[in-house]
């Protein structure tokens, strides 16, 4: 096994995988910002090392000095966590060209995977249920029409050249269609100076559902169910859980097997993560692969009793996966609340600071991924997530009275947290019943 | 179910009987002490009644108060947690007369199993095996011969009336039978004034292996697998684990049996522990039978997947178990660490005081049950213990390594602590064989 790793990041993933490396007796170097002198990673690590100024540019995005850093240490892998560049496959063809391991997945799978495009390209050849949509522009109006047949009703009206909702149409009817196309194109070619229009079904009010998959150097891969992560404000998950509430074992099984058959398509090697859209019929569609550690991970190893970090350790070195799909059991149930430092009342501004009290929840199965402690001052420069409280039950129904007495317990002052609007959203009827969707937070909070 | 609950204890086990309570929607009535006006349980508590001052005999032991407060908070029920009024047959007795549920066995229950040659007697007829020995009195040296070949060598020779080590003898071949007797006859007539002697059979190094039972009030027993708890200094219990490492599978189901058995003798109904000395040859024997509680609880909740003060409140309520004995499956590995505010290099002396600065550890499966928080003073009156760190791994290996992770991180400064000796313990070769007894720290540490 490696005698010693570099952790590539900061904050609460750092502690995690420094916790994971010490049970498994591999020594630790953390990388720090000049703003993260006092932080936990870099107290926790058995060594720590400056790599620049607080702006991540600078330091945790700074190839070169992680590069140095873990050669001078004598570190003989790196842990990318997640964010920053553990999505970069140069990063990871440099480590390779090091002779650093990278602890996840080869270069060309990251590369493969972080062009959505060419991903999606990749999925529909290996047969993975993929959004249905115009594969190129649309060129005419009969064009058009014989697309959205095909597709069916409601279609999305996208430029290609689209972004921050612009150039977007939903249409629900062929009574529309042609108008709609013809408002976007023109909407399109004023924002962007190109209004090349594709179409794409739209999914209605969609559940998140994320399938967690591990495969091996030797093809071997396996999914370890999936959580719903259906409780997002502006594409940002706050609260998670696994199993999902609405997943009937039949949709498991097969959104578990598709998400195998999608990272074998590009011979996955390492933890992962197979995003998909699930419609109120129950179809499912690919959304993106992320090709590292999830922060949601945690409620994964609640169920199935793995330790993801402790595997992506064991099978970067080489080893092959010591379980096969029928080993693994799903039990009880686990919830997680992101908590962060921030304003809910003023749209969720960040609240960086000192935490001049913090009593943190405990007794049974409870679990608390952080990166602060009483006194620590929570820089400006990076992410408002400061833990994430996750908790375990023989069941959902257990999990939820668990999570609100545990929110009812942590204390921070000093700083905004959302702990109170965490409260809300696992006491909010929908979440109760597990109907909630992406649009849940956006039409019952003003926030 | 209760709509309001008394905790008639303090410490963590009142904030973990708390705990439980919120999950289950309970409301929770406090009661304190006037120096535990700033504890946890005090603050946690939705209402808080204080009973009187610190000394024990006045508040925490204090029935008319405790009796009072009950009554005046519209509590419906009161838990006793551990020690205090616990196991106090004529509290028990009293709560019933008042209307108030006990949340523990009945006071006969109680009753019986408190002194301690009574139990011996009822468990010696119920066919439970207990420890060998003289039933009564020996008054002559022929009677004394005759009695230890039947219960055969090593034998321990007992004053009736003795205490603190003296009138102790023991005796390894039947040479040194008759010498030793009269030594003892004679250290005891000078002690106690009181030469009566009786003889046993002497447990070289046991272990102390103890089985948690559940009871409910129509007859249904039972048994949730065994702790190890052989890890003692001077009768006090430091570190817990389940299951036993040498406890085989048969040996599990024959304790299991024999403890179901000795529940049924006395028709327990609630939450119990039998408590055997296990010798090196696999015999074991009665010791006693707890009627409460235990401290190391948790160790059994981790490996069992159940929470017994949930158990215990459901219960005492008059529900039926909802699992019968093949529903119980152990899965994985538990170790508890009590953390003492003591100074261990001072023998074990107390330690109270301020705590200036707290580190609870986190992460996977790391679990905490503890009454104190940063800037809390640990009044001079109450148990040293302030903490219970527990952690549950796959296997007893990944549990060993997550609590030396899980120690290494806890920080508690301001006070003494045990951290580092309980360190110790569980880097021990003994400790990692499982075959430590109750005299290995006595035979292998000098404080």
């Amino acid at each position: 096994m490696f005698s010693k790793i570099l952790i590539a990041n900061r904050g609460e993933i750092a502690v995690r995988i420094i916790r994971t490396c010490r049970e498994m007796g591999i020594e630790t170097v953390a990388v720090y910002s000049e703003a993260d002198r006092d932080a936990l990673h870099t107290q926790m690590a058995d060594e720590a090392v400056c790599i620049g100024p607080a702006a991540p540019g600078e330091s945790y995005l700074n190839v070169q000095n992680i590069i140095s850093a873990t050669v001078l240490s004598g570190a003989e892998a790196i842990h990318p966590g997640f964010g920053f560049l553990s999505e970069n496959s140069k990063f990871a063809k440099i480590c390779e060209e090091c002779n650093i391991t990278f602890i996840g997945p080869g270069a060309e799978c990251i590369e493969n995977m972080g062009n959505k495009s060419n991903a999606r390209s990749i999925m529909s050849k290996a047969g993975v249920s993929i959004i249905p949509g115009s594969k190129k522009a649309i060129n005419s109006n009969e064009e058009l029409l014989e697309v959205a047949r095909n597709i069916g009703y409601p279609v999305m009206i996208k430029a290609s050249a689209g972004g921050g909702g612009r150039g977007i149409r939903i249409v629900r009817s062929e009574d529309d269609l042609i108008r709609s196309y013809e408002n976007a194109k023109a909407e399109a070619r004023i924002a962007f100076g190109d209004d090349t229009i594709y179409l794409e079904k739209f999914i209605e009010s969609p559940k998140h559902i994320e399938i967690q998959i591990l495969g091996d150097n030797f093809g071997n891969i396996v999914y370890l169910g999936e959580r719903d992560c259906s409780m997002q404000r502006r594409n940002q998950k706050l609260l998670e859980e696994a199993p999902g509430k609405v997943i009937t074992d039949e949709l498991r099984i097969s959104m578990g097997e598709m998400a195998v058959r999608a990272a074998k398509a590009v011979r996955y090697n390492n933890a992962g993560t197979v995003e998909f859209l699930l419609d109120k019929d129950g179809n499912y569609y690919f959304m993106e692969m992320n090709t590292r550690i999830q922060v949601e991970h945690p409620v994964t190893e609640m169920i199935t009793g793995i330790d993801l970090i402790k595997e992506q350790i064991k099978i970067a070195f080489g080893e092959k996966l010591s379980f096969s799909q029928q080993d693994i059991k799903i039990n009880g149930h686990s919830i997680e609340c992101r908590i962060n430092a921030e304003n809910v009342e003023r749209g969720f501004m960040p609240s960086p600071g000192k935490i001049t009290e913090l009593y943190v929840p405990g007794g049974p199965n409870v679990r608390v991924d952080s990166a602060v402690y009483s006194g620590y001052n929570i820089p400006p420069y990076y992410d408002s997530m400061i833990a994430k409280l996750i908790v375990y039950g023989k069941d959902r129904e257990e999990a939820i009275c668990r999570m609100r007495r545990a929110l009812g317990e942590f204390i921070i002052e000093g700083v905004n947290t959302n702990i109170d609007f965490q409260f809300e959203l696992i006491s909010s009827d929908e979440f109760i019943r597990g109907t909630y969707d992406t649009a849940f937070i956006e039409k019952n909070f003003k926030y």
